[in-house]
């Protein structure tokens, strides 16, 4: 068994962002020269998420008016007692989740036709991280 | 290390539907001969799921409601001026998440009593497919 | 190739807690001698979730308030028909989703600084199994 661990470092221009990272994945996956195996994309900060879904701007807009609608910026979340005001990022970070394992097959992402990976930011402006993890051979 | 790589093809009947894969599955776990391992099950197109929860008809409906009571079929998405009308499908399929790992142990899925793998079609009448892919020894 | 299983049984006091397992998951991947790998914990009963977040009280509490907001206790589910009370608890229970992943480098889990393991229970007062099972080397 091979493995080959990379991070990856995110700082977004604004609380909220949606990045796609898919190619930066592929990368990786090519560096590992790992034919046969597993590539574990995992957000390192709890107010992020790694999901996979469409690169389509006009849905972006949607999942994020979506996301504020289950869990608004603003409410007066307990957590701030703490003297945070991100409350609202904890909880939109579950809802879609904050890794993703990709398949590789054959050396490559063993991706659908429209499958994109992405980083989405709910409390950006930070030094933000990802791992990249993967194992085969 | 082994790995064994198969896909499953849909086309269901209806826009959403929820089928029980768990056979299936358990199928390609025997045929790959891997004794201890991880399974990966991930839907390969950005409108279906992948969850683990009961074999219960009247809990499906409960589920299928509840999707559509936060990500509404029929609603006015951005993602519609591209001509589709799935948008809710892409919303949804995120609650429930588009793939698990499941463990194999002594030769077979390491499923608690009542855990059943589901493939949940959120805009069907159309050939989708879904990647199982196990490493292991 | 190795592989390390074991299991976690739970049986909470009150029908919603949620607790913290990381120190148990991280004494598991020690006695694993695991180097390089992937850890998988993952609920085995399909009214609890295991998921990452913070470990702070008041985050805890809104996500309680949160995830019954989404799925409320007491509601007359369709699945209650069986004679079970628990429709919430499968609905709350994907929403925070059922399993994690966790990376193994060298020797350690490749957690973030605030990332924290949780088993959150939605049925509580029964005995419940997580198993965690890694592969590496």
């Amino acid at each position: 068994m091979k493995s080959h661990t990379e991070y990856l470092w995110f700082n977004t221009p604004n609380r909220r962002d949606y990045l796609r990272i898919t190619d930066e994945i592929d990368d990786i996956v090519t560096k590992s020269k790992i034919q046969e195996g597993f590539c574990l994309v995992s957000a390192m900060h709890i107010t992020a998420s790694i999901y996979v879904n469409d690169a389509e701007s006009g849905l972006i807009e949607d999942i994020d008016e979506w996301l504020d609608g289950l869990a608004p910026f603003g409410k007066d979340y307990r957590h701030h007692m703490t003297g945070e005001d991100n409350g609202d990022a904890h909880l939109k970070r579950m809802v879609l989740g904050h890794q993703v394992t990709l398949p590789i097959t054959e050396g490559k992402l063993d991706l659908g036709p429209w499958e994109q990976v992405y980083y989405a930011e709910f409390d950006g402006r930070r030094r933000k991280r990802v791992v990249v993890k993967i194992i085969g051979e």
